[in-house]
C-alpha cells in the first residue's frame, strides 16, 4: 500500500502527468503534447482525463491525495488563475484551478513551474534531505525558486524567485521585464545565441559564421562545443556567462545565506566551461561565499557528469546528508547542478500537492 | 502585572540596557559609553550590572523572561560568540553569551544589531503587524536585516541579510568586503562622504569646498543641506545614492516579494533627496515592484516627516494594517521609513529574548 498524488507540467509544448507515491517513487508517466491552438478547455480536458486514468488505477494501491500543476508564468495564489504567461496564451482568463478542482473533485494546488522544480529537487534531487535552498534554473531565460524549511517560498503575491531579472549590469541590454542588464540577459541559452550573433555581425568569430552555416540547429549547444574545443570566442561568451552567473549568486548568498545553491536547466550542463569563473566571482563577491565555501569546488576539467555521478552516489548513500555539504563538520554553502533534469517539476508538483500551504 | 525582558544595544561607542515589556512598553533605559579599551570583561560586568539592576527593579511588577544583546558583527548563532566584529575588537574570542548567561542565570540571545533592529522594526515600528519584512539600515555602511513569519531569517551561518554588499555595479569603486561596486559603496554616509571628497578633488563642487572650510563638521548632513538648498552636485550625489539604492531594492523585491522594505538608519532621512531616483530605478527594475507598487509614492517634496507622521497615525489607529499598504484592498510592496530610531535595536534585542527560534 503506498499513498500517491499526481504531478502535472502543463508546459508550452509539452503537457506531462505522473503519479509518485508518498515516497517519491514514479508509479506512472505520461507524456502529451500541449495543443494551446485548440484553447484552454481542451488542454485541461485532456489533463484531468489523464490524471483520472493514473489516479483510477493506482488507487487499487494506494489513496490518491490530490494533484499539483506545475504551469509557466506568473499565478495568482489565491484565486488560482494565471496572471501572465507567455508560453500558455488564453490561459490568462481561464479558472485553471477551480476548472480542474470541478472536474476531479480533489484538491488540486497550482504553482508556477520553477518553483516545482526547486520543490522537486529539494524533495527527491540535489537538495535531498536539505531544508533551505534555492533552484537557478538555466533555460531560454532564467528561472528561479526558494524553498525554506522544506517549502515554496511563495512571497506576498506568490512572485518571490525572480531571479533571472536581478540586475547584474546597470547599463547592459535590455531586457522584455523593462529593466537593462538583468541577470538572464547573460546567462541563459538566449543570451549565448544573442552573443554569438554579436560576435558573428562583428567579425570576431569565424568559427561561428562557419558553425552556423553548416549546423541547421546552431545554437548555444554549439557554443558550448565549440568552447570545449577551445574555441577563443566561444570560451569568451562563456567566461561572461560565468561572470554574471557568479555576480548573482553571490547576491542570493549574501542576501538569504542559504545552504544550497542548485543550478537546473538544459545550460546547466554547460558547467565545465562557465563554473570557473562562476567560483572566480563568487569568492570575490560574497564575503558570505568566502566565510563558507568548501575546500574544494568543482573545477574546469572536471566536466558535469563526474559531478553528477558523484553527487547521485552520495544520494544513493545517505537521503540526508549528500556528502559535499559537511566534508569538514561545518556547515558549507553548496553550489552545485540539479539531479533530475525535467522531472524536477513533475516530481515537485506532486508533492506541493500534499503539502499544506 | 507585566512580564518583561531586557534588550541591549552593545555598539561600539554606547552600551544601551532596556527593561521592555512583552507588550512592548519601555519600562526604562539606561544609557552608557562602552569602554572597549578597558576589554570585554569589564564592558560584560557593567553590562550585567545594568541588566539585573532593571530586572531586580521590575520583578516586583512582571516576570523577568530573559535578556537579548544586539551587536555589530558577524555572530555564531550556535556558540554564541563574535566571529568578526570591526566595532568590538578584543571581543572576538571571548565567550560573549556564555559569560553573560553564568552571570545572570538567565536565558541570553545573542544577535546581529541589524537583525534585531529589523526585528523591533517588525514587532512595534514601521512594519508592525508585517509578517515578512526586510530592513535596510543606512549609516555608515548599510545594515540588512530580514524578518520572515515574524522572526528573524538567520539563513545556515546566522550571516543573512548582507545588503550592503549586493554588487549594484560590477566594476565600481572597491569594498573592504574584496567585492567592487557594493551597494554601500553608493548608498550610506561614508559614500555620500567619498563622492564628496571626490567632487572637490576634480573642482567640480566649489560650494562642497567653501562648505568644508566653514563646517567643521562637513559630512553627509552637510551634502544634504546643500541638495535641499539646490546644489547641483550635492543633488548629484543623492541622485546617484537613490539609483543605487533603487537597484538594491529592485534585486531584494525580485528576489524576495515581501511585503514591505523599511529603509532605517541616520541617512535614510534624506528620503526627499534620494527617494525620486529610487522609485524610478525601483519601477524599471522590477517587475515584481511593477506589478505591485501602491498607486501613489511618497515623492520629492513630500519631506520624511510628512511620511513619518503619515505613518505613524496610521500605526496608531490599526495595530495590524498600515493604510499605504491596503488602500486598494489588493497586497501592494510597501517603501517606507524606519519609525523608531536607534531604539529599534534595543526593541528588538528585548523581543529576540522571549522568541522560541
Amino acid at each position: 500500500m503506498s499513498d500517491f498524488s499526481i504531478g502535472v507540467d502543463l508546459g508550452g509544448t509539452n503537457l506531462r502527468i505522473a503519479a509518485v507515491s508518498s515516497d517519491g517513487q514514479l508509479l506512472e508517466k505520461i507524456t502529451l503534447s500541449t495543443k494551446v491552438a485548440l484553447g484552454p478547455n481542451h488542454v485541461i480536458t485532456e489533463m484531468c482525463d489523464a490524471i483520472q486514468r493514473l489516479s483510477g488505477k493506482y488507487e487499487e494501491t494506494g489513496k490518491f491525495l490530490g494533484a499539483g500543476i506545475g504551469v509557466p508564468g506568473i499565478i495568482d495564489m489565491q484565486t488560482g488563475m494565471l496572471r501572465k504567461s507567455a508560453n500558455l496564451p488564453g490561459f490568462e482568463d481561464y479558472p485553471v484551478r477551480a476548472e480542474i478542482e470541478r472536474r476531479l473533485r480533489a484538491r488540486v494546488v497550482l504553482e508556477n513551474d520553477a518553483n516545482v522544480a526547486a520543490l522537486g529537487e529539494q524533495w527527491l534531487g540535489a537538495a535531498r534531505g536539505i531544508a533551505n535552498v534555492a533552484v537557478v534554473t538555466l533555460g531560454t531565460g532564467i528561472g528561479g525558486g526558494i524553498v525554506i524549511g522544506g517549502k515554496i517560498w511563495h512571497g506576498m503575491n506568490g512572485m518571490a524567485g525572480e531571479f533571472g531579472h536581478v540586475t547584474v549590469e546597470p547599463e547592459g541590454p535590455p531586457c522584455g521585464c523593462g529593466n537593462r542588464g538583468c541577470a538572464e540577459r547573460y546567462a541563459s541559452a538566449s543570451a549565448i545565441v544573442r552573443m554569438a550573433q554579436e560576435a558573428i555581425a562583428s567579425g570576431e568569430a569565424p568559427s561561428f559564421a562557419q558553425a552556423a552555416s553548416s549546423d541547421a540547429e546552431f545554437g548555444a549547444k554549439s557554443i558550448y562545443n565549440l568552447a570545449i574545443q577551445g574555441d577563443e570566442p566561444a570560451r569568451r561568451i562563456f567566461r561572461t556567462f560565468g561572470r554574471y552567473l557568479g555576480i548573482l549568486l553571490a547576491d542570493l548568498i549574501n542576501v538569504l545565506n542559504l545552504d544550497m545553491y542548485v543550478l537546473g536547466g538544459g545550460v546547466a550542463n554547460a558547467w565545465d566551461a562557465y563554473a570557473p569563473n562562476m567560483f572566480e566571482e563568487l569568492r570575490a563577491r560574497s564575503l558570505v561565499y568566502a566565510a563558507t565555501a568548501p575546500p574544494q569546488e568543482p573545477v574546469w576539467g572536471q566536466p558535469p557528469s563526474a559531478v553528477r555521478a558523484e553527487r547521485s552516489s552520495a544520494a544513493a548513500g545517505s537521503s540526508t546528508s549528500p556528502s559535499l555539504r559537511t566534508q569538514t563538520g561545518a556547515r558549507k554553502t553548496v553550489i552545485t547542478l540539479a539531479l533530475l533534469g525535467s522531472d524536477a517539476g513533475l516530481y515537485g508538483a506532486a508533492r506541493a500537492a500534499v503539502m499544506v500551504s
